[in-house]
């Protein structure tokens, strides 16, 4: 099977997103093929409504082109999915959302669950993705932040980590959490460790949406066309020129669907 | 009080923003100034997620510009709400969402209101946003389409009515609606008509978004900046070229933040 | 327009009324006419159920003689909204409740909002009144009070605003209210420098109402028939005997559903 | 154990109230005492929220009289459980709302109820009644309605009871009842033949009011004084003449609380 | 009427049934016959799903003999309701659960509440009871828990009574609860206690369960068949060898239903 | 990896179980052992609560001797998922319940889904369990059963075929599905087809939970303790026995927290 992971965010190197695709298939079925790539148009992270406008256009594209390429998942490399609707209305393959993924894990885990979040600046936004999937407040123990900003979370691992773990037993301990959930991907590989040492279920978002991916791939289970339907054909003015979405053998070019 | 109305369609002529503009001062406050633009980077009309994605760049960017203009609030002029959150992040006037606060009229008509869209494939996206207020399904009667693009609402008004009236009829009698809520902005002007011959209120989203921009811009009430944090300057490529937003008279150019 | 304001406590001067009505033009519209009354038979301020038990006779009849003397809409001036349905089935003009129309719009200028009443004992029946709306818990920060009865609000001013000042601060920092709604007409013309200071919104029920009121007045939105149909024809024992209801230049007679 | 129930409704000769204490005592302790009055002052039946406003101030008096004659519990005879929280608010002895202690004794009698009320005018209320406990919709089938208003409803028994049997089974058939509430106490007495007919549980809200009268009485559980304040002292000018409620044998005059 | 009451509980003493069978008749009506056991096959005490799973199979053979027996209603002592559906699956009498009774019955007591429980690791169970009957978050004050075993519970009654104090006081000042709930019958007869200390109503789930037996039975309401269908007669193989429940005077053999 | 799947049904042949496992693998991956028994004691198919209450007992036996084994997950074969929670409490690897997982799966692919389950006695049940996950009516389209018992589903796999294309038809043209949710292990193997021939996706139970075993098993997630804590050890007397729980290669004897 193979999976394609956009990264929301840019001017990451080709070096650290080889190194994600490495990370990402520690758990990953024997014949996976992870490919792993960033946007070139957009923030350099994803923390609030407006970036995610910023980056949305660019993400459905090379959704589109995934899709042509023949991969057979696609991951939206970020807790907040961003453009994850609009991404599903336009292709036939699964569009994994690692917040969602990972949210629905963590019921079947336990009764509650806490939501781990970088700034508090982008705890608003994790509480109001939990309820647009319907769930019910006791279900949710805490959302919070750990008060690093993405683009710093992996300068120094063992700082972040002592963050998520002081952040983690105050979800246990004082919001009555049974399950962590990771919410963003640039906490990515530090799920079990601290799973281990809190003593509850922590879910790596990274690893979930891959093994989602691998599921709905390998059963043959896609997003209703009910609940996200094809785009009628009509006139869409694109004026951005976002050179990497050019025809090409890995990103492909504009959709069809996107252009005039 | 000057209120910046965003229609986030492409391709309106002048002379039919002046149209909406002039249907828009019918209620207002005598001193209101009004004024219409429509986008020029996006779809021709709103009828999905893959629609929002492409119009909400643009959308933020005018919202920007309309405040450093001086407007004193805007409205995005479209049942759908694109891009609200993001443009409440940007600006520190009033953001009406016109399918936000035409919900929010109806709670105080009745206990039970249904939404008339345009097609069968928006009847998703409508419900999704009842439930992301946080509403309650029993509030909810119904969502029901007319089965007309939105590119062909103002074509026939006399068909649309007609189709209006029709569908309005199956919500209040065989849904059990006390309220109809019209939700896209190209059934405007029709909702008076409609309600004197439904029998039951009918919210008329366009008039209802100018009285809301004008009592919160008279009032002094704008966004919670807890709830709509000003994102934090880091990098942003934006390789979009939207002239229109480019400093001028009217439209203004990028906003600060919007660029690197 | 001409809008009615009913306030359900008696003995109140009419040069104390006067003032109300001066207040409450500071941000209508120049052509709005505002009148102010207060009932004659009643409790001295609400602050419970009895108490609105006591008001509400009074209440309905003066909303329809406000009707009768062509009004055009009815601000019941308590946040509690007492007969507030009572009134809607018996006249054919909007009536506004504080309450409602402040908790309405707060949802529009933030994700959660915090409620302050004026005693321990008036904040079960505040955390009743939203749910009743059917508004969910995550939206509630949080129902918090000043210590301070309906009756001595305005005997110190600036006493009262210290503890609003200090009640809005806990709110904010330690339930994480992003919008603060008064629950008191008492605390009427507080808000904008409470808003000022704690740097959220701050829902001011005085201001919003009448801003309902002109709205809905101004667009021609009537509560829905079905919600709130009309009393039959029938026997009715009204052994209350309201001077000021008696048929007169201002106040009118008894209506005609509540006569025998 | 004393019982004072309490007849929202004015003109039923004593003779009537005669019957229905009688009625009540069917299924009643040996040792329990019923009285059965009505009031003087309010409508003939209470089918709205205007008539509980006219109905509720001397609803209050009769409970505050009943109990400082001795009785242990008061019901207020009437599924609409008007002036409910008032009456408590007042007195510290139990007061039975037919309505809610109907629909909690359903809820442990099967997982849908459907709620049968007099008229679709009617409807509303009892929906909104049924949300006001916090209760599901998924636990809500249906609310119906006969067509019959509540004066005529014991005019011919045999016609009613032929409309609550087609009415039972479009609940239990078409909406997925499992479980009958009978929403207007003139329906009383009904509700076994119909049950056996019907062949799921029905709901008789008299029978089920005495009994909850006495349980509550007889464990001595009382309603919380933090949900239900006892009303401070203060001025309430009462301009009603309620004859019926001056000191008396057994209606006794207006409470204490209740005088300036 | 003749109530059979079964503890899921094994090794309780014969003097020990009795003592609870003489308390349960305190406030009972005179001519109720209360007939207490135990089972052989099972938990010590029900503390967790799994001693549910073990007590489960005795419970429903239990209630079955009642039945047959000619009991008229059927108590699970235990607030966990173990058995409870399936038990009313097999048999035509009520069947009572005093979980789900005390519940309901706080409901009409106060708009909030507690549940106490005995240890920390019950309190998910109970949050869970909670919710599966559809109740709001809003009406739930707290769950919290003694520390004290259920197989503790009556050594030494000053000393859990004493930590019942505390609890509840928690639940009161902390907590914000308007009612309490004791969530083991254990804690049976120390609820008047506190009730009168605390100054909220406290529902102790011994009596309360009994008085819902009672009006049930004397009402004649049985739970819904459609809520509790009839077990279809298949293959069923029941390896357990359960002496107790063999045919006799008192506890009846297996239920045919059980057998093959 | 090794996953043990607990079949809760007495009688079915080897030569089935074989099947069952091979059936399993289709999807499975390429290293995944799968081990497929049914128990010996308890019902022919799990149909009601009474059914579960018998099947209990030896389902967690088995999931205790699973993980003694060195299994590494266990799936409790039966979409009600019974005894789930306690199987959990006494072991510590992953637990699936095809019913949890499912409506899991399902609400990643659409918004509202669709429950098929067997007859019309199991709909109850399964509205049930959807509402215990603490999920909302919005998201439920509907729940539909086939009429065919658990035992006949695979006597004429194209009459069952038949009657799932029927039903699932209603359940998206009548109810609004997006999604479809096959709720018997007996339906597994028809969900591709029906997907293919509906045009929505049809979530097989069987497969989803061999992927779910395998998705937790790989990346190492397991039940929260707290949410499960293990049960106390204590005097519990099971008088079952059920002879294939002996020690043995296989199935292995009774867990020691079984035994007194």
């Amino acid at each position: 099977m193979k999976i394609k992971v956009i990264i929301p965010n840019v001017g990451m190197a080709r070096s650290t997103l080889d190194q994600r695709e490495a990370m990402l298939k520690t758990y990953a079925r024997p014949d996976t093929v992870i490919s792993v790539d960033c946007i070139a148009s957009g923030p350099e992270s994803i923390e609030g409504d407006y970036d995610e406008v910023l980056a949305a256009p660019e993400i459905v594209e090379r959704a589109v082109a995934a899709e042509r390429e023949g991969y057979d998942a696609v991951i939206i490399y970020c807790s907040s999915d961003p453009a994850l609707a609009a991404a599903r209305e336009l292709v036939s393959i699964p569009v994994v959302g690692p917040g969602e993924a990972s949210i629905l894990t963590a019921l079947a885990l336990g009764h509650r669950l806490s939501i781990i979040t970088v700034l508090e600046e982008t705890i608003p936004g994790n509480v109001g993705r939990y309820y647009r999937l319907g769930l019910p407040e006791w279900r949710l123990a805490s959302v919070r932040s750990l008060g690093i900003p993405v683009s710093r979370l992996r300068d120094d691992l063992e700082q972040t980590y002592a963050a998520l773990l002081a952040t983690g037993r105050r979800c246990r301990d004082e919001d009555g959490a049974h399950v962590i959930v990771l919410a963003c991907l640039g906490m990515a590989g530090l799920g079990a460790r601290l799973q281990k040492e809190l003593g509850i279920p922590v879910v790596d978002p990274a690893f979930v949406s891959v093994a989602w991916a691998e599921e709905l791939g390998a059963i043959g289970l896609v997003h209703s066309r009910i609940s996200y339907p094809k785009p009628a054909d009509k006139v869409r003015v694109s004026l951005c020129r976002s050179e990497p979405t050019k025809p090409g053998p890995r990103e492909g070019g504009e959709s069809e669907a996107a252009q005039r």
